[in-house]
């Protein structure tokens, strides 16, 4: 079949990782969007709430977008999805699952409205404008997430958004090999695949191994058993709900995205938990410490979340207890190592036995590993590699797999963020640059933080602030009053009592003397100063009036 | 033997690791101090340089400490001792290599003066006044480490500082069994030991396994070679300095700290490198690439680190080129993994190929795993075990390897910093409480920061601050003029444009029509609306002047 025209593949979105949470396919003119999620922020973008990718070259063609396609239910995928239908209206394209997940979250935003949903199955097609969608169910670690073969006139590119090769899934279905051997059989153009885990080498273990883990801490836990994980680990609900009713004990779920997602899951046939298991938490509270598991959110710590709040001691509905076992059912997503360590001190402080990754097999990665990675470029046999979903360590080392198990070292392109490849004449090419960074959210604020106030709250929290208000005689220039002085963040009220009767009476004398023009020259001297003095640096503002 | 009198054991400093930087021994009113070290802060300590332990009970003890025993020379065991002799003025034991790192370091501070510094040899013992302290040697990631044997009549106490059973460590000395052998033997009361690798299972690789990883390095690099590593770890420059000898590179040495601890070393013969090997930096970078391998720090991705500038484009003395090779030999501290990632990413970015631990075995831990510290209780065989080293989660986990082997589980103590632990009669009881936390340390203030300070900070760094001068008339409490409002760290200069004429109304609004009574109420109301606004909390600061 010979190539007619030319397909863009536009990698957008990914705190660092390329593609990671949305990425978009343009054909003369018509644009097709993949995933449109969020990440959360590093620990030196402090006050953030949540990073959405910067879509501009979206929102400027936003009547030529066509159809958005969702791969599966996580945060880093269907997180942005509010957003975007704020500024996108096209349809939207999910299995019934991710779709729930979707309802409930855009209910949550009061964004329902806008939106036009429509349901796939794993194994269907659909046809929009000049791409042709196969949805394929790939493993992971939620049930109904799919993989995308694309079909435009320029080729075929397969779209493997996360996935592992789970022999033995919870939900007992496994990723669908027979769809990429066909693929293979076609002629594969473009194969982009997940870099999550590239630098792990083997597989992946299965979902079972956590099976045997949870049996153990079950027979073994004298109080009530709280397994914290995230709330979209479907699969997970289902093998503690098995644990739960194999040891006789009821299962109550706390947190609203936990409760709402479990809900969903069961209503849509995706957990099979009998009605007699599940109890609500008013009752599970009331009952035998021996007779309760609780499910919840707060696997990576966050503070706000129910375990960082039984950490800290600040949870509402129900406290701590002596004697009750914690299971932190997830890996530490990189950079939460420090709030995670930080909570299991606290929580085996406060009494409680802490089951985590390094204790016992309570979880297990959701991404192929290298020998996963290698298996999925045999099964497709691309002719052209793009690696996506990773920082650029993870693309290059998948990058390598991939011409270690036999792409042509030319036809494996790394690229960033907003930079587009095409596709055309079965060759792969570089093609514009366009802006492919982040948006920050802020409370209500989507990108009105920048990575200059962003730099300005660092330097506020690196030495604090120290604010001095001047009114000084219009026309001798001398002070009418003494300067009144407000610090935050730069000493300790005691050392601020000998400390700032020094700095007034010198702010005084560098006032009085003259040789000052404006604030700034004022606010030059104090920081010099306060460096001589302290060797520390705060922000120092002056307000200055010019009164009589 | 019959015990006599009293031992206190006092755990001091660490962040939240107990005795990791500093330890007491009390008997009978004199006290010998071992090790004086520093800590680096967590994320969430912004600003902060180090942190030192609160040893406010030796300061209020000063004239009874009559040693100060050092293990090894490690930062986080030599780092305070410039802090440590400024209050308090007693002689200092270590061995040679270690001497001399403190040496550098007293100097470096202008604190050599204060010193009484003493040389003693890994095998001998010393008497400080009822302290019978024999140093024998352990192996670790620095040369001429030592642990300590105390004895007094109150018992024997074996302190484990960071060690590893190495059997065929760089520099041929291995961990001194028959040391160990021996005290158990006479009887050992309490064993303290080294809990950082509590959760690892088996044993901790060689040193040795890193030469072939390096020879692969070296065999395969096109250009120059970049080793970042620990600038104490001496015996990572002697593999360096072999595996250059052997491909015909080489060698310099970047970076002031680094620089200075080879030079140490090497004059007191830790390291074996031929002098025809060393070239000067300026020389070296004259050389053809392939002819040059150079070390330097910044394995942990330290921005201010020469591989830090390296990655970020800032070094000055030289540049990063196409074709170099940068190794990051070590493994990640906790909490800077993120540091890390970012600086690999960078450095790839800028066209070198980087080797780190998740690649190639470039680096092993220098601490015992779990096989290890139960060989060591199995070949003390101590009555009472104290897990230090580790914060609550590996101490615990420690705590349950001793009691597998055979400790009674009574026997058995887990206690925080500044809990004194009493060795009396034979037995062991917890004592009293005093203060055992950390000082933090910025710029020149030791100790004026407190958490206070600390959380202003965060404040201010969460959503910037939003400052707003006014003056009014004395009488009529009328605006005399707009009033002028000053952010930092909260919108972006163009939303600010938007913004701000809206919030100068409103506050105008608020002021002209009175019904407040001080500066209090003028920010709550602004505070109120800016959160209406944008769902964002600045610190917001009034200073007013009535005048007139």
């Amino acid at each position: 079949m010979s190539k007619q025209g030319k397909l863009k593949i536009i990698p957008l979105g990914g705190l660092g990782e390329v593609g990671k949470n949305m990425t978009a396919y343009e054909f003369q003119n018509k644009i097709l969007v993949v995933d449109a999620g969020i990440m959360f922020p590093s620990n030196d973008m402090i006050g953030i709430d949540y990073i959405v990718p910067d879509y501009e070259y979206l929102r400027g063609r936003a009547g030529n977008v066509i159809g958005i396609v969702i791969t599966h239910g996580h945060e880093d995928h269907i997180g942005a999805i509010h957003h975007l239908l704020n500024d996108i209206n096209a349809p939207l394209y999910a299995t019934p699952l991710t779709l729930g997940l979707i309802e409930g979250k855009l209910a949550r935003n009061n964004a329902s409205a806008k939106a036009d949903l429509n349901e796939v199955e794993a194994g269907g097609s659909i046809e929009i404008g000049p791409f042709k969608v196969e949805f394929f169910h790939v493993c992971h670690s939620i049930p109904d997430a799919v993989a995308l073969g694309i079909t435009t006139p320029a080729g075929l590119v397969v779209h493997m958004s996360d996935f592992k090769f789970d022999q033995t899934p919870v939900d007992g279905w496994p990723t669908d090999y027979a769809k990429l051997a066909e693929f293979s059989q076609r002629g594969v153009d473009v194969l982009l695949s997940d870099s999550t885990n590239a630098e792990r080498p083997g597989w992946t273990p299965s979902e079972k191994v956590i099976g045997p883990a949870f049996d153990k801490v079950f027979a073994e836990a004298q109080g009530r058993v709280i397994v914290a994980t995230f709330a979209s680990l479907i699969s997970r609900v289902q093998q503690v709900a098995d644990a739960a009713a194999k040891h006789g004990r009821k299962m109550t779920f706390a947190g609203p995205s936990m409760v709402d997602n479990v809900k969903i899951a069961r209503k849509l046939g995706y957990l099979e938990i009998p009605d007699e298991i599940i109890v609500p938490i008013d009752q599970a509270l009331k009952m035998q410490d021996h007779k309760v598991a609780i499910m919840c959110t707060g696997s990576q710590g966050e503070p706000s979340s129910i375990v960082g709040r039984l950490a800290a001691g600040t949870n509402r509905q129900f406290d701590l207890k002596q004697g009750d076992t914690v299971v932190l059912s997830s890996h530490p997503i990189p950079g939460n190592e420090e709030t995670i360590s930080r909570t299991i001190n606290r929580l085996l402080h406060r009494g409680a036995e802490v089951i985590y990754d390094a204790i016992a097999p309570v979880h297990v990665s959701g991404h192929a590993s290298q020998e996963e990675q290698k298996l999925l470029i045999n099964l497709v046999q691309p002719k052209h590699f793009i690696p996506i979903h990773g920082e650029l360590r993870h693309l290059r080392r998948h990058a390598k797999l991939a011409v270690e198990v036999g792409v042509e070292e030319d036809n494996v392109m790394v690229v960033e963020n907003g930079q587009i490849v095409v596709l055309a004449g079965g060759n792969l090419t570089l093609g514009e640059r366009i802006p492919g960074g982040y948006v920050f959210v802020d409370g209500d604020s989507v990108g009105e933080i920048d990575f200059g106030v962003m730099r300005e709250r660092e330097k506020l929290a690196r030495a604090g602030i120290f604010l001095i208000d001047i009114s000084v005689d219009k026309l001798s220039g001398r002070l009418l009053h003494e300067p009144e002085i407000i610090t935050r963040g730069f000493v300790s009220p005691e050392d601020a009592e000998e400390l700032l009767p020094e700095v007034r009476k010198h702010i005084m004398d560098v006032v009085n003397n003259g040789g000052w023009e404006s604030e700034k020259d004022i606010a030059n001297a104090v920081r010099s100063y306060l460096y001589e003095e302290t060797k520390r640096r705060p922000m120092v503002l002056v307000t200055l009036s010019r009164t009589r």
